[in-house]
């Protein structure tokens, strides 16, 4: 069920002919309330498209009725005229809605440094706004209309036993493709949460979920998660409870973009471990799962550990190559500063790796989600904007 | 005529038989003086193989008799026994040329975490030794043995019209394939200089020329480049002459690297303008020659600047991306916030791409060197090692 899993929201997914063809491309989530607390996490890019510069804005006040999200094009490196486009949607939806633009947050992804058809966006707002649904496939064709090389919709839904619930979407293919790999995200709940507490869970989520997939070192300009909540349950979990249950609905939507990343044959988990902090320990997590060499040689099925030694030492993390482990699929193939097994007893022949750091050193521990660099990658990547 | 070139030195490059085959993969680098000052830098990765650990240790009096260089194996990640062998080839050249093994440095490239096949290493060492000449031949065959997956020797030299000079030979497919792409470069010169001159025009040189070839951020656990002054010109030039050619044979030999990468179809520079520092236009430089994004765009032609500007608010460097310019091959693309000509404006069908990033915010500037990202890097460099 995904975003109108839990009470109190509408979804809509449409084709406004903004992408060439019929495919669909303008979504539409809506919040009935009764409440409207929100929250929102962005890019850190210095470079932000107009609707994140938007979005950023209208969320001042943790409130929020409703995200347009449209694929197609990024609206970013767009100047004023691109935030013009992007208010004058905002301002369309609150029309067609009954309710203020301030309440209305804006997503983009495609081609970055082109102005959106607002020929085709505006149209297509009234279209999604006349087609809005509680139903499940609803939320199907809003999860389809914000994907650019994605190949399927992902969503996710988990719910308390207490009965409130949270549901998502994601949109991206896993940076693969950072013109089209965006990744945005709308979580919804049906929970009594005020936008403070809402906030505070979303950033504890995203820590080790969103923040923690990495497959080229790319940063979007539009990258965008928010979350939304209705209070239609009426029921308050405690804080931790809904930070807990926010964390894994994220975690599954994130396992769904490393999965459905573009070009990739591996799905590669990198844990670190023995890390002196954790900011450590994601540090070489993510040097190692953006260097091209370890993750072609994982495109080759070949273990070569000699890679991922090399990614670890060019950290400013703390390193203590003679206590360092490293080990592929379970098999211990460098530790005590020797090769200590032959590369040739590690079976990489299935889709999924785990790359296993222990550095001996501390207490903290992280794992990033990344893939293979493959020759799909390259022809994706160099195909696609010419 | 490279190392030989500079009068005192002699060079020689065998088939040891370290390589599958009968290919050159043993150099020898002699130092006949009267003076033997020397200088080197090295890798900054934290896992430094076992030659680079010696080198760093036999180069504290600023004193070198000699260099051997293999391929065939880093000798990295391989413990005090990998140390040991470093050592036992650092003596066997001794022994060779009757002189102490701490006159002799040591430089290794090829796949990391194996032991160096002694039994080829040591012997090779004596047919070296036996084979040194001062010939332009010999050079070239010294150049030739350090290859891994560089498709030609790369050699450079200059004269002073003062009567001194300075040759060098490099190695490296542009870290296109770290386990391979390590980059060692030896040079030599016959100008009288000391150890702590040498040592301070090396650094300066390398700062704006070793440093500044960054193809896919790799930083090799091998890479090392080495100085040598025999001082058998007699001449003794200025700390800035001396300086200034030693970085222009150096920014040759960069070049031949860039041009000489493996799997890459353009040589790409990347020049930064208008930074508050110096160190924010290196740090931009290669942010955009280290994305995946803005490489295969490259590779297809595509002169897609939006990924650049993606790039470009990745990095920790001061930006205003009101007031950046973007230019490739003499096209500007995006001033002032917003898309000033088409990408299809660019010429992008030659193999030299010149990319202009000006943030008017300073007066400091940087060029960065690198390449596109093909299909041949992803084939190389997931076929290496299995």
């Amino acid at each position: 069920m995904s975003v109108t899993g839990p009470a109190g929201f509408r979804a809509a997914g449409v084709p406004a002919g903004i992408k060439a063809g019929d495919a669909r491309d303008l979504a539409l989530i809506v919040n009935d309330g009764p409440h409207d607390s929100a929250a929102g996490v962005f890019t850190t890019n210095k470079v932000r498209a107009a609707p994140v510069l938007w979005s950023q804005q209208v969320l001042h006040e943790r409130r929020l009725r409703a995200v347009v999200l449209n694929s197609g094009g990024a609206n970013a490196c767009t100047g004023p005229e691109g935030f013009q486009d992007t208010h004058a949607t905002a301002e369309r939806v609150g029309e067609a809605l009954g309710i203020g633009a301030i309440g209305v947050a804006v997503c983009s992804t495609g081609l970055i440094g082109q102005r959106l058809p607002m020929e085709a966006v505006l149209p297509g707002v009234d279209k999604a706004a006349a087609a809005l649904e509680g139903s499940e496939q609803a939320a199907t064709d809003a999860a389809t209309a914000v994907l650019t090389t994605d190949s399927l919709p992902k969503q996710a839904q988990a719910t308390h036993p207490d009965g409130w619930s949270i549901g998502g979407l994601v949109k991206g293919a896993g940076m693969l493709a950072p013109n089209l790999a965006t990744m945005l995200g709308v979580l919804t709940t049906d929970a009594v949460i005020d936008g403070d507490a809402l906030d505070a869970a979303l950033r504890r989520a995203s820590r080790t979920t969103f923040d923690r997939i990495d497959v080229d070192g790319g940063t979007s300009t539009n990258d965008t998660v928010l979350v939304l909540a209705s209070g239609a349950s009426g029921v308050s979990p405690s804080h931790e409870e809904f930070a807990e249950l926010l964390t894994t609905v994220s975690g599954d939507l994130v396992r769904r973009l490393q999965h459905d990343a573009e070009g990739a044959t591996k799905a590669v988990d990198i844990t670190v471990r023995g890390a002196v902090s954790e900011d450590d320990a994601v540090r070489i997590g993510r040097v190692v799962a953006e260097d091209n060499l370890v993750s072609t040689a994982l495109f080759g099925s070949d273990p070569n550990w000699g890679r991922i030694a090399m990614a670890l030492g060019r950290t400013p993390a703390e390193v203590d190559v003679g206590k360092a482990e490293i080990a592929v699929n379970g098999v211990t193939l460098y530790a005590g500063g020797t090769p200590v097994a032959e590369r040739d007893s590690v079976d990489l022949s299935g889709r999924d790796v785990e790359i296993l750091i222990d550095l001996h050193l501390g207490e903290h521990t992280a794992t990033i989600l990344t893939t293979d660099l493959s020759h799909d990658y390259v022809e994706e990547n160099s195909a696609y904007s010419s």
